[in-house]
C-alpha cells in the first residue's frame, strides 16, 4: 500500500511508531499495536501502528520523529506500507515463557529486536516477565550480557588492565564512587567510570560529580579524559553503552522486579572495556539485599558471570542500614566528599568503605599501594582537580562554593534516647520532597547516627530546599512517618497484622 | 502543574494517553510511561504519558481523543497535573509473577484498573505473562470471569432458562452456530448468541452472518430481538460485554498464548445471562486441541468452571480436521448454510455436527424435540428468516442473493491417488490472501474432502476474490506449500530436522 507522509512531531522516546487512518488500517487488516514495514527508496524499517480517525486521513501515514530519521523524510514522500511479518524473536520469548533456556542466538535476536522497534512494549514486557518467572540462569545472564553490549557502543581504551567498581545500590548518601576514582587513578590504573543518574534514591553518582563538573560526555569525550587522567566520572545514560537496558528497565520498575540487572550490570562494564571489578552490595535493614546469606548468594553469581564473559570480578559486601557520613542529596554529597578528600573532615565511615573498595581493587591486579594513604597524601585529591579539569569544571572548587539551598527546617527529637533505627527509605523520601535529585542543593544532613545519644529537642537532622514549598511536603512526611527512631530500647511489637495486608515494598533501582 | 489543554486529534485504541514537553516532565521528575493524574474542575482520570521535545510546548499538554471524551475538555483549559501514585494493583501483579494465588479482590482491581487504563501496556502484558507461566487456577478463573463481567455491560432477560453454545474454534469453514441458533430458538428456548469476527481465521461467525443481517446491534436493540424471536446472532464486539478481554487479547495474539482463554468464553457467556451452555472443542491434526486426551482436560476444566460460576456446561468434542462442509469464506458459508436449512442440500458433515449440538443442548434443559426434525420441517429456516427480519435484514434472501467474488482461481491435483490430508492453516491462508474476513465473497469451495478418489488434473478447490490482484498471492501461496495433500499412501517421513529447528506453530485465537 502507496501512502504519503505527514510529519507529526511527536518524539516517544526512541519507539518507532506511525499512525495510520482506519480505514487504510482496515485495508491491510490490522489494527493498533500491530507491525508494519515501511520502505521508502532502499531504506526500511519496522514500526508499530496507531489507528486514528482524525489526526491522519486515508492515503497518509503519520510518522513521528524517529521514524522520519530513520528514513530521511522531509515530508509528501510517498512510501510503501505493508503487513510485517511476526520476527522471529516472538517465538523465543515464547519458548521462554515455556521454560526453555535460551542459546546465545535467540537471546542475540531478542535484544536486537528490542533496539530495533521490532518488539512492541507488551511484547518486550513478556519477555521480561518471562525472565523473572522462569529465572535466567548463567548461561543466559553471559548472553544477554553480550548481546547488550553489541546492541551499543562500546570504549576502546589502548590499555591491559581496566578496572571498575559498582554498588547495587541501597545505600543512602553513598560518596564511594567519588573517592575510588581518584585514589585509584592516582595510583595508576585505569578505571572509566560511567554512573547512573537516581531513579529512585535522592541522588545518583552522576547528579553528586555534576555539582562539581560536566557528567554529559560522549564516548570520545570520555575517551580523551581518560587517556588524560587515567580516571573520569561520567553519565552512563548520554554513552549509549546499553541501549535495551533502558527499554527493559521501563518494563522492570513500575513491577518492581529486576531479572535483567547481572546483565544490564555487568554489561555495562564490558563496554567500557573493563577486565577487574568489585561489587558493592550493600546489605541489611532498608537496603535492596536484607541478608549476608542472601548477599553472599549475589556475590557467588557475580563472580561466576563475570568468570564467563572475562571479567574478574570481587564483591564487597557492606553495612548500609543508615546513610553513609552525614551529607544526602546532590550538592551537600558533593561537599562533604570535597571535605573529605581534602582532608579537612575526618568522615569514618565515608574512608572506611571507601578505602576498604579502593584496597580490594589494588590487590586484585597486585598493586601495593595503600588507599588511605594515597588519599591522606593528597594525591587523591590532586588527581579529582585534574579529572575535574578534564571534564570541563571548575579545578580550584572549594567545598563552600558549593550552593545548599536557602531554606532549611530541623527536625528535632520527641524524646530523649538513643538513635535506635534510620528508615532509609524515610530518608530518601524526604529529600526527595525537598528537590532532590533535580534540585541539587536540596536534601538534609544528618546530626545523629545510629547510637548517638540524643535529648529531647536535639536536631535529628536538617532538611535543605531551593524552593521554600518543598518543605510543607516534608513536614508532612515526617510527621505521618518516622524516619529515625529515638528510644530507650526497641519495641518488641514490629507489628501487628489484623487483616490481610497489601505488601509493599520500597525497590530501589539503581544499575 | 499547572497545564494548558492542546487537542492533538490521536485516538489511540481507548488507551488514555497524554502528550506532555519534556521539560515540564523532567519539573515532575517522570518519563514516557510514567502515570499522571489529571484533573479538571471535579472530575479527574489517570493517564499514561509520552514525552515529546516539539509537538506540545512547555506549559501545554497534548491530550488524545479519550482523555478529551473523558474529561470533557474543547481545548486552552487550564488542568491540574500531577504524578499519580502507582496504583495498588501492580503489587498483586507482581504477586502473581511470584506465584502467588490471587484473591477475587485483587483479580477485580486489576481488570478494572485494565480497563480504566491505569495500567500501562507492559503492565498489563506483564500481567498476561505472569497468568500464563504461573498457571490460573479455577478459583483465579472464576474471579477473573465474574471480575470482566462487572467490567461491562450485561443483558438482562427475564427468562428461567437462557441456553448458549460456543466454538473454541480451530474448524474451518464451522457454520455450526447459524444452525443451531434457529434450530433451539424454533424449539423454544432462549439464546442470545453473541458471536465474534475472525481475527486468525478467514471468517467468525459475526461475519458470516453480516452477510444476511446486521450485526453490530447494541444491548437493547439485542434485548429486543431476543425477546420477539427467542434467538439472535450478533457480533459481540459492539456489546462492551467484557472490555478487558479486548485489552488482553492484543498481548495474548502476538505471543500466541491465552491464558484468560476460559475467564473469557466464560465472562460473556455469563453476561448475556446464560445458565446452560455446551461448548464445541474441534479436536485433531491443524486445530487448537491436538488430541482426544487434551479435549477431555480442556472439558473437563470447562465443566468444574461452568460449576463454580452457575452455568450448567457440557462439552462436545468435535472432528476439526477438514473444513466442514465445502465453504470457506463469509458470503460463500452464509450461502452454504442457507441451502442447507432450506433443506436444498444434504452436506452432511454440517447437518451432523449441528444437529449434534443442538440436541446436546436440548436434553440438557429435558426438551424433547429432535434438531435434525425442528430442521427438516423448515421451523429452523422460518426461525432463521425471522431473525433476520428482527436484525434488519432481508427475510426473503435467497442463496442466489448472496455475493460471492467474480474472480476465480481453480487449483487442480497434480497426481492422481485419494485425498490424505488437508492443511487447516494453509486453507485459512488462501481464503485470507483472496480477501477474507474483509472481502466478503472471498473465499474458496472445496470439491473434493478426505479420502475422495482424484485423478490427476481435477479441481481440488476453487478461489474466489473480490479483486483479480489477490489472486495471485494465492497462487503464491499454494504453489509454496501443498494445502491439499493427494497420493496413493501417507509417506512415512513427515520431516527431517538438521539443524534446531524455529517452532513456529500457527496460533488460533477464537473467543
Amino acid at each position: 500500500m502507496k501512502l504519503r507522509v505527514k510529519l507529526v512531531g511527536l518524539e516517544v522516546g526512541g519507539k518507532l511508531i506511525i499512525i495510520m487512518n482506519n480505514e487504510d488500517a482496515d485495508d491491510l487488516g490490522i489494527r493498533s499495536g500491530a507491525r508494519v514495514r515501511i520502505q521508502y527508496g532502499k531504506k526500511f524499517i519496522t514500526s508499530i501502528i496507531n489507528v486514528t480517525k482524525k489526526l491522519v486521513s486515508k492515503g497518509h501515514i503519520g510518522v513521528c520523529e524517529e521514524v522520519k530519521t530513520r528514513l530521511n523524510l522531509k515530508g509528501n514522500e510517498e512510501v510503501d506500507v505493508d503487513v510485517a511479518k511476526f520476527p522471529t524473536s516472538l517465538q523465543f520469548i515464547k519458548n521462554k515463557l515455556n521454560g526453555r533456556k535460551l542459546s546465545y542466538e535467540e537471546v542475540s535476536e531478542i535484544v536486537k529486536d528490542t533496539v530495533e522497534g521490532n518488539l512492541n512494549e507488551s511484547e518486550i514486557a513478556a519477555f521480561v516477565a518471562a525472565l523473572y518467572t522462569k529465572g535466567v540462569d548463567i548461561d543466559e545472564a553471559a548472553s544477554l550480557t553480550c548481546a547488550m553490549v553489541e546492541s551499543g557502543e562500546t570504549l576502546k581504551l589502548n590499555k591491559k588492565i581496566i578496572v571498575d567498581k559498582h554498588s547495587i545500590g541501597g545505600t543512602v548518601g553513598d560518596k564511594t564512587t567519588m573517592l575510588v576514582v581518584p585514589i585509584i587513578a592516582a595510583s595508576g590504573l585505569t578505571m572509566p567510570k560511567t554512573s547512573s543518574r537516581a531513579i529512585t534514591s535522592a541522588a545518583g553518582t552522576a547528579d553528586k560529580a555534576e555539582v562539581l563538573m560536566p557528567v554529559e560526555l560522549d564516548i570520545q569525550e570520555m575517551k580523551k579524559v581518560v587517556e588524560k587522567t587515567n580516571g573520569c566520572i561520567v553519565w552512563g545514560g548520554a554513552l549509549n553503552l546499553a541501549p535495551a537496558d533502558d527499554i527493559f528497565i521501563q518494563v522492570e520498575y513500575p513491577l518492581s522486579i529486576d531479572p535483567l540487572m547481572f546483565p544490564s550490570i555487568m554489561g555495562k562494564k564490558r563496554a567500557v572495556g573493563a577486565n577487574h571489578l568489585v561489587i558493592d552490595i550493600p546489605t541489611g535493614r532498608g537496603t535492596k539485599v536484607k541478608t549476608i546469606g542472601d548477599a553472599d548468594l549475589l556475590a557467588k553469581d557475580f563472580i561466576e558471570l563475570g568468570q564467563k564473559i572475562g571479567i574478574k570480578t570481587q564483591c564487597a559486601i557492606t553495612y548500609g542500614e543508615q546513610p553513609m557520613g552525614y551529607a544526602v542529596g546532590p550538592a551537600l554529597e558533593a561537599r562533604e566528599m570535597l571535605e573529605v578528600i581534602m582532608r579537612k573532615r575526618n568522615v569514618v565511615d565515608v574512608i572506611d568503605k571507601a578505602c576498604h573498595i579502593a584496597n580490594i581493587i589494588l590487590k586484585m591486579v597486585g598493586k601495593e599501594q595503600n588507599a588511605l594513604q594515597v588519599l591522606k597524601s593528597g594525591k587523591a585529591e590532586e588527581k579529582l582537580r585534574e579529572i575535574i579539569a578534564h571534564q570541563g569544571g571548575n579545578a580550584a572548587v572549594k567545598p563552600d562554593d558549593i550552593k545548599i539551598g536557602d531554606y532549611g527546617l530541623d527536625i528535632c527529637a520527641e524524646k530523649s534516647g538513643y538513635v535506635l533505627w534510620m528508615n532509609n527509605t524515610g530518608l530518601i523520601d524526604v529529600a526527595r520532597a525537598a528537590g532532590a535529585p533535580k534540585d541539587k542543593g536540596a536534601g538534609l544532613m544528618l546530626h545523629k547516627k545510629l547510637g548517638h545519644k540524643v535529648e529531647k529537642g536535639d536536631r535529628l537532622f536538617t532538611v535543605y530546599a531551593e524552593k521554600a514549598r518543598k518543605l510543607e511536603r516534608v513536614r508532612k512526611i515526617t510527621d505521618e512517618n518516622g524516619v529515625v527512631g529515638v528510644g530507650d530500647r526497641v519495641e518488641m511489637l514490629i507489628h501487628e497484622v489484623t487483616q490481610v495486608p497489601v505488601h509493599k515494598k520500597s525497590f530501589i533501582l539503581e544499575r
